[in-house]
């Protein structure tokens, strides 16, 4: 018989389908990948093409001062820009809207065509993560910022038709409603327990062991009880922290190493799966708050969202969390 | 400059990306389905197969008494199933969970494998309209019922595999907290207007009628102001009513009017594209609440869901709904 989990952190309810359960074969992607070459003439991305782009807002350059090493720049089809006042507007007498007022920014992570972000080394991702922050510090600063949502989309089916690896930037100069949800429910937890909901399930989750995908000394990757998709993997601190612009240097590169470790697992276990992942960190005026703890969610895209979740919000997920972590934690990689 | 427009019966915000808007001719399907035959001998949902599938739990006959024209039965595969107890219970000390209670059905929508609901009669539509509101009817009265699903998955990118034509139903044990949220919002709304928030919306889409696909006696279809993704089209009834099961047949039959043409224009107008619906009706127990209408949503899998949308919860729709609607309003299906 099949379960309905409730996840702690948004009261949204999952079934875990155990009837149609599917070994982790089945998850892993037949069709190689088409081979990339390490530059494109074509790619707006790659060097040389600089000037194919908008202006660039940050630009590290290699240690070896032989070109850059990652650049960021605004979205040429942005979904938000700056300028314009955030005022809401009634809509022909009944509805609200409001100017598309923001950023959206990518990050170029490399300046090679070729290399995923999976293969690449631990120095290397730091250098991703250093730009996210020092965008993240950057743009959360502007007046109009409400929300800073960082992502990256690896692979068609993860809605990207871009090759070159990068990830986004979007300032939203509102806070959405489901992010507002989620942070209620973080909030009646402490209040009612005068402790994080998010410390307490990391605490929950490094004693029960089962989901856990890897344990460091700053960092825990698993694999949540109520997990919408199979493999989804979350990672988060051990130090409560609400904002992901005050992590530090020394916890970025702690950072940099699980994650180098979980993709490298999804690499080699699933074949190069398409994935999403995104950091969840407070909103622009709620960063010191106790009740929330930034985290990133790894979303693998190995089904398709069908009628059933667009009609009820809830997910019918055909993996055990717990027998996918398992399996993620005794990949061997090496 | 983009604009953000709120749904007002979610209080989400969805992007309109003007920047990145493409034009209608960008999201017709290119490929040519795969042609398929009327019969296929392994398919379980073909006549002369019914062994194949679970025990039948509605059957319609052809009229000419020829064979079954609608078959219903459990999903072989079903993500909830009757029996148990739908008793929370704490596990591991730390989450709340629940027995897979609740019903799976599949409808069978024609005997033929082949024949798209876009390309059936009005009568044949209406047979399966009838279908889904007698099972309705029975299965909202089992005791663990507290919200059934009716939906439709149609085509690989809308996250069916099994081509020939078919519905599903689901009754959950839970009311799911995005259902919840949503009735959060129309009740709301009643106690301070002291009208149905949908009855409203239906009033003001007739006036600006920008937004109208089709405009009948007792429904509308319309592309909502705050559409999540392009063509996204719901069809509501002009009378209030909060549950599909207490439709009319007269009524059905307009239903039956309404949605062909409109699937008919998605049909023609975007070459056969990957949808999914579902019927949102009120949950088990709020049936008569004078503050929600029950309706129909259809959704074209043109664009994926990407890191922004798993991250915000809010869209990027590249499409501007009066746009949309217009060229759909103005498509000769003749």
């Amino acid at each position: 018989m099949s379960e309905l989990r409730q996840d702690p952190t948004t009261e949204e309810w999952v079934i875990i389908a155990r009837e149609r359960v599917k070994r982790p074969n089945d998850f892993v992607r037949q069709q190689p990948k088409r081979e990339l070459p390490d530059f494109s003439s074509s790619c707006p991305f790659c060097p040389g093409n600089e000037s194919m782009t908008p202006p660039q807002t940050l630009l590290y350059q290699k240690q070896d001062g032989n070109g850059w090493q990652v650049r960021a720049f605004a979205n040429k089809f942005a979904a938000l820009s700056p300028g314009g006042r955030t005022t809401r507007n009634m809509k022909e007498g009944f509805f609200t809207e409001m100017k598309g007022v923001g950023v959206h920014e990518v990050i170029v992570e490399t300046p090679l065509h070729n290399r995923s972000l999976a293969l690449m080394g631990e120095g290397e991702i730091l250098k991703v993560l250093n730009a996210y922050q020092e965008r993240y510090n950057k743009l959360s600063r502007q007046q109009f910022a409400k929300l800073v949502i960082i992502f990256k989309n690896h692979g068609i089916l993860a809605g990207t038709s871009l090759e070159h690896p990068h990830s986004q930037m979007v300032v939203t100069p509102v806070v959405p409603k489901h992010i507002r949800l989620r942070h209620e429910v973080a909030i009646r937890y402490y209040d009612k327990n005068g402790r994080c909901l998010y410390s307490d399930l990391v605490r929950h989750e490094l004693k029960s062991g089962k989901r856990i995908v890897m344990d460091t000394e700053n960092f825990v990757a698993f694999h949540p009880f109520a997990s919408q998709r199979p493999f989804e993997t979350w990672i988060l601190p051990k130090k409560r922290q609400a904002s992901f612009g005050s992590v530090s240097d020394e916890d970025l590169g702690n950072l940099a190493h699980i994650l180098r470790i979980n993709l490298v697992k999804l690499y080699r276990g699933l074949n190069d799966p398409d994935f999403n992942y995104v950091i969840d960190t407070a909103p622009v005026g709620d960063e010191n708050e106790p009740y929330y703890m930034w985290h990133m969610r790894i979303i693998p895209r190995l089904t398709e969202v069908a009628g059933f979740e667009i009609g009820s919000g809830m997910y019918i997920n055909t993996a055990v969390p717990e027998e996918r972590a398992q399996f993620m934690r005794n990949l061997d990689i090496e």
